[in-house]
């Protein structure tokens, strides 16, 4: 099976589909630029629950059950979850898909996790080990500000570089049925630091190791940036995109005419507060379910480089000084007119 | 290609093969029953470095180094790593692989990761996807503690139910090239939750989840114990082992004669104060590796269904009141005489 290629790069053979998605947000987003889009807005960002991890967990279940009713396909039929979030432990994700009951990898790759969770399942669609398989994750603002820098209550303030991170949770059911968006290859990321170590500045820490993946993509599925009617970052946010498109100029390539950022569209920034933009593992999954996939679905888009990223932030190796690496994961869409 | 078995398995058509392995592990470990066993003990637990994080990334890297040293294969003929850690935001791993610049999956699956990454990987190599892949995953006994119970310095009282973290770290090399041991299958563990609350009984949380996989892999292979040389679970130790024998019975299968558990190998219950027995991702990892693996590799033991077990503790939801879930990975290992 020849299916491997250049040194980071997968080309299916048996290019698995997009089914159905499903995006849940919280009050916030619901009030950005893609408010009318997603399939569910919490008006409060609690779902109900009692703590922002289990709202976390509960916009998970819902964008699972979301995902499913779309496709008509039941629990039972999936073989596999592939799924993650940013809390440690990935709590959001084994206390919302417990009851699902189906066989579940847990993963982590901070906000890169979205891509992750994809290339993984198509991997194994592709390979026929299943015929249906979900890709979950989520990310929730209020659980992130506590476990990654300051108690919200205590009204930190925000720096320029700062992204928002995003209360939302991403549902992707893929199948080897037909449908009018296929994963038709990956191409997947090496942990690369470039020295950073600002909390509040993960843009700049993830950007090289998008740069990085994007043009190990253009390398090893030998093409240029033409090739692609959108490269889509998960979120460098404002400030990573501009360190983005300098990385990957000076290694040759021009990505400034067709790059878009999933952190920058989900919020205005100047009614929003989002300073340098969204960020999470929700913000790629929900922008890509919400906004980006119709595009794909209705052929406006014919192929997308889709390319989460994630910072590796913890706040035990931050306390002990470490730098904050960066990864991404390269997941290629491609129009399917069936 | 009918390779799923069963609601939770596959059988691969061409089954992967553990190239090499190797164990790295700490003073307390070396001093154990298998102490002459490890491929590498180091005198202070430290490994040479500032904290007891980065001493298991390097335990990491040194396994990794010794897998491939002893298969004559090079960084650059691996095409990716699945890899964990116990810590939040799998920073041993992200740190102690870096330098290997191999596409990598984070993967979280508490202790049960190695069964987990030895399951994605053994996947990713039957369907031809890589040559080679390794499996990677560590513990270490002070990050571990001071992440979810309490500063080693405070010196609490260890309950008999409790489990002491294992220091140390397996890679494992898989390929599609030949050896005296092959993954013949794989079952997913789903999470289950028996409503146990306390930290200090992980043995209690995860018997149920590796009944379930244990049973669901009886039914699935259409299997029974005595088809096993061996079920070898990953960290239930003492407690645990008897919870597991009683809830296998309840299902209609004995497996009190076939059965060990890595946990009450690794330490003597005696001698060393490990109350319950050894856990961890690096508990089942170097156990595997340094104890199980040469006898099937021998032909003594002719098939081992490889069970890690994992309790999804999470210091943030444990202190919110919830339960701790559990999850398993089953892994079948094969004697392959070539």
């Amino acid at each position: 099976m020849e299916q491997k290629i250049g040194r980071q790069s997968l080309q299916f053979e048996n290019a698995p589909s997009i089914l159905s998605s499903a995006s849940v947000v919280g009050k916030k987003e619901g009030e950005g630029p893609l408010g009318d889009l997603f399939d569910m807005v919490c008006g409060s960002d609690k779902f109900g629950e009692d703590s922002w991890e289990q709202s976390e967990s509960t916009m998970q279940k819902e964008a699972v059950a979301l995902a499913l009713g779309k496709a008509k396909v039941t629990q039972e039929e999936v073989r596999y979850v592939f799924a993650g979030d940013l809390l440690g432990q990935t709590i959001a994700t084994s206390f919302g898909l417990m009851s699902y009951e189906i066989p579940l990898f847990g993963l982590y790759g901070a906000c890169s996790t979205c891509g992750e969770a994809l290339s993984l399942g198509a991997m194994c669609v592709a390979a026929g080990f299943a015929k249906h398989v979900l890709a979950v994750t989520s990310s929730h603002f209020a659980s992130a500000e506590k476990q990654f820098r300051f108690p919200v209550e205590y009204a930190n303030q925000r720096p320029l570089s700062s992204t928002w991170t995003v209360t939302g949770s991403g549902a992707f059911l893929l199948g080897s049925g037909k449908s009018n968006v296929q994963i038709s290859g990956i191409t997947t990321g090496v942990i690369t630091d470039y020295g950073i170590r600002d909390s509040m500045n993960m843009g700049a820490a993830m950007a090289p190791a998008a740069a990085k993946l994007i043009v190990q993509n253009f390398k090893d599925f030998n093409r240029e940036p033409k090739d692609y009617d959108l490269i889509v970052t998960g979120d460098l946010g404002y400030v990573g995109q501009e360190i983005l498109w300098k990385l990957v100029k000076d290694e040759g390539y021009d990505i400034s005419n067709n790059h878009a950022d999933c952190g920058i569209e989900i919020f205005d920034k100047e009614e929003q507060g989002t300073q340098s933009g969204g960020s999470g593992c929700g913000c790629s999954a929900t922008t890509l379910s919400a906004y980006f996939l119709p595009k794909i679905s209705s052929g406006e888009l014919k192929r997308v480089l889709f390319v989460p990223t994630g910072a590796m932030l913890s706040q035990v190796s931050f306390n002990e000084g470490q730098n904050v690496p960066g990864t991404a994961h390269g997941v290629v869409l491609e129009y399917n007119a069936g």
